[in-house]
């Protein structure tokens, strides 16, 4: 234990150096969806593999056909187990600009009315706040130690944001090198703020782009209107058939490979103490708007969803103009749950969109991502090790919970890799990733990088496999 | 006969230069609905009252709370009648801008395959390039007769593509200068290029705008996926559930005050020889998308319409963004006819909406302009004057046609000031009006303006009402 006191103690005297590596990182602007910033990408993975370096990692820069890697590696002791540990320093585009309140790439501590203290800048908390609590949680160990507890391999992705496009390939490439014994992901959230949480399941995603076409160029709305096929009514039509009125969806097949949730992890997630007035309310909402008859745990966490992310077509600037568009367009995902195939889903949508196109129209597919739920065995070792470090840490025991979102290198790692995924994460449910405002708790922060320094500490004792 | 022989022959003449004054009016990009070129809109404006002045008008440019308007007056003989002319110098944007050919507010001359001239820029149809041949007849008389043949006033608008918000008080508070023994409008088409045509049917437009919002801020799709209400499926189950399956808009008492078509005039549209195959072939479609049982010219002429005109929410831009959108937008707009009210449309539309909205969510509704339609007697005398100069101008007998489009002044005309409006346009149905590369024949603006010559000298000799 005095090892681990001394890099605890490390960890607290060093937390405004380690802000500042922060922030130097969160002022680089690698939205990944977005071309214009590619040379941004290169430099989050270029200023992350100088990094690791200098803290004694075997670190490079790896090209893809899209952004690079990063990968780095650190040996343990003989006999210690070895863990990959992923994030990625990609983040979301900050669109819309206007809701921000301060720049989302100029990093700034702001005081909460609690007198807490929150990172605000896109990607403090999804993943580059994440990501550098690990980070920082190997130099401490190396300060005080020179080594690290077990062998850890780092791999940063840059592509996490924009379905991750180059990740397959780079897993089948390096395969040898990736091979570990565990996985660990940091990219997921607290139960709440004094309870952390393992994460045993992750929905999938398949992200499908649509482009409904019929006339050959913009029209008039007076010469044609009545006359004209409207590309807008089309999509509106597609969607609205999307889901029946009790909120499930439509589309052939797509409940097959769907499972229920046991009782017994039922009971565990009522006993959560989870308010769904107080996670709507929190955003404005009060009535869980999804699939009937399920819970909004549920609902989130282990049913499938359809929804439209973004849609556009005709005018849509200032005023008014009278046109019927040509085409309209929209960016459609599907949450999947269990064993739903992520092929088969987009196979199922596009010929639910195909066969429900009048005379004179066409439709373009572009897909964009594609990834299957992962369900992790609620008695895995690597589980109740990372239990008991955490507890260590925080004035609750660790929960383990489901999740809403996708994380797809867990998917992979498991099918393709063989290991298990311990997702850990230090984020909270207003930190508004993906939205204007994003924020990381100065708490997540500390406290992140002391639970990674237990976590590796306990790791390195052991793990009954 | 003498005097207007040589007034066509003064056109004839001075072909190059009257393009020439057109073209300095097409380079002011004067987009009405777009507050940015506000000024622009207010140089088209000096620009036509310097050149009526210069004709010999007494012409004056008058501010309105929006773009200003262009009034301008010149005598008739004793006894003769007095018209008022209207036209528009606004015109509408000029997205998408990448698929123009040649610069929107440059004008060039471009040869057809057929080796017949057009002039291209936004406006060029729709309606400087209509405008200016009622401009250029009146030079023309002043230049070789001094003096016009019948009392004119002249008024140009800049208000006309977004919604005319000016317009009705304007003519409230200049009734006297405004009242005429009838009204001249420039603003439609042809029947084909041989056939002149005077529209005695208009379709009234009211526009709405609808935003809908449900949670307080962007939601992340995996964490509220499935939960939270989408305004995206919202706005397309409301735009989807405004037509039945047959075509018919479902806005309860939306056909309140509709009409049907005399069997005679039926009959006279059945004679025209219109190709619905070869009107709708020209933009890529084939087969009529609106209301079924009602042939192409009933669906645009005498059948009112719901279009979706633009329509946005969520991520638009490149890659992919799996947020829940805070609101979602749309733009929509009604084509009346006979006497459907536009008051109680709008009403009526804004009613279903609210109806259709679940918990959580709110609309917000914004009027964006709203007009009646306008039938004209088959009989009247201004109708047969004017046919009986176009028939000596052009090759066929001028057709008594419907209009799809909405031209909201001549409604004010009649309930106003109590005139008719002669509905007569050299345009014709592949301008591409409102869309990228508008055109205008030159055949148009030569025998438009020899037309109007021919249309004042006919007026001048008395109409018998």
């Amino acid at each position: 234990m005095a090892s681990l006191d001394s890099v605890l103690s490390c960890i607290d005297l060093n937390l405004d150096r380690s802000l500042g590596r922060l922030f130097d990182l969160l002022r680089i602007p690698s939205i990944s969806t977005d071309p214009n910033y590619k040379g941004e990408c290169r430099r989050a993975a270029d200023y992350l593999a100088g990094d690791l370096a200098a803290i004694g990692f075997a670190a490079s820069v790896r090209d893809t056909n899209g952004h690079p890697m990063v990968l780095a590696r650190h040996e343990g002791p003989e006999g210690a187990p070895h863990v990959l540990f992923y994030g990625h320093y990609d983040v979301q585009p900050v669109d819309p600009i206007e809701l921000w309140t301060s720049e989302p790439f100029e990093p700034v501590v702001k005081e909460a009315p609690d007198g807490s203290k929150r990172i605000v800048a896109r990607g403090a908390a999804d993943d580059k706040g994440q990501l550098m609590t690990f980070v920082e949680a190997c130099r401490a160990f190396k300060a005080e130690t020179g080594s690290l507890p077990c062998g850890v391999t780092i791999l940063f992705e840059g592509e996490e944001e924009s379905g991750s496009p180059s990740l397959l390939p780079f897993l089948e490439a390096h395969r040898d090198e990736l091979k570990a014994d565990a996985a660990l992901v940091c990219d997921t959230n607290m139960w709440d703020r004094r309870t952390p949480a393992i994460s045993t399941g992750l929905r999938g995603l398949v992200g499908e782009e649509i482009v409904i076409k019929a006339a050959s160029r913009d029209l008039h709305s007076g010469y044609y209107g009545g006359a004209a096929a409207n590309p807008l009514h089309i999509l509106s039509k597609i969607v609205a058939d999307l889901h029946d009125e009790t909120g499930r969806v439509t589309i052939p097949g797509f409940y097959d490979g769907v499972g229920e949730v046991p009782d017994a992890v039922k009971a565990q997630w009522d006993n959560l103490g989870f308010s769904e007035q107080a996670f709507l309310g929190e955003v404005g909402l009060s009535v869980p708007a999804g699939e009937k008859g399920r819970s909004v745990l549920e609902q989130t966490w282990s049913r499938p969803t359809a929804e439209v992310n973004g849609m556009i077509g005709g005018y849509t600037g200032a005023g008014f103009k009278t046109v019927i568009a040509a085409e309209a367009r929209a960016k459609i995902s599907f949450r999947l749950v269990f064993d739903q195939d992520p092929a088969a889903i987009r196979e199922a949508f596009r010929a639910f969109v195909t066969a429900k196109l009048p005379a004179d129209c066409t439709v373009e597919f572009h897909a964009h991502g594609g990834s299957g739920a992962i369900q992790l065995p609620f008695d895995s070792p690597w589980i109740a090790a990372a239990r008991e470090a955490l507890t260590d840490e925080w004035p609750n025991e660790a929960a383990m919970i489901g999740m809403g979102g996708s994380i797809p290198i867990a998917g992979e790692f498991k099918h393709r890799l063989g290991m298990e995924t311990l997702l850990v994460g230090f984020g909270n449910g207003d930190d508004a990733i993906h939205s204007p405002n994003e924020k990381y708790e100065m708490t997540s922060f500390h406290k992140g990088q002391r639970s990674w320094a237990r976590i590796l500490d306990r790791l390195g004792k052991g793990v009954a496999v």
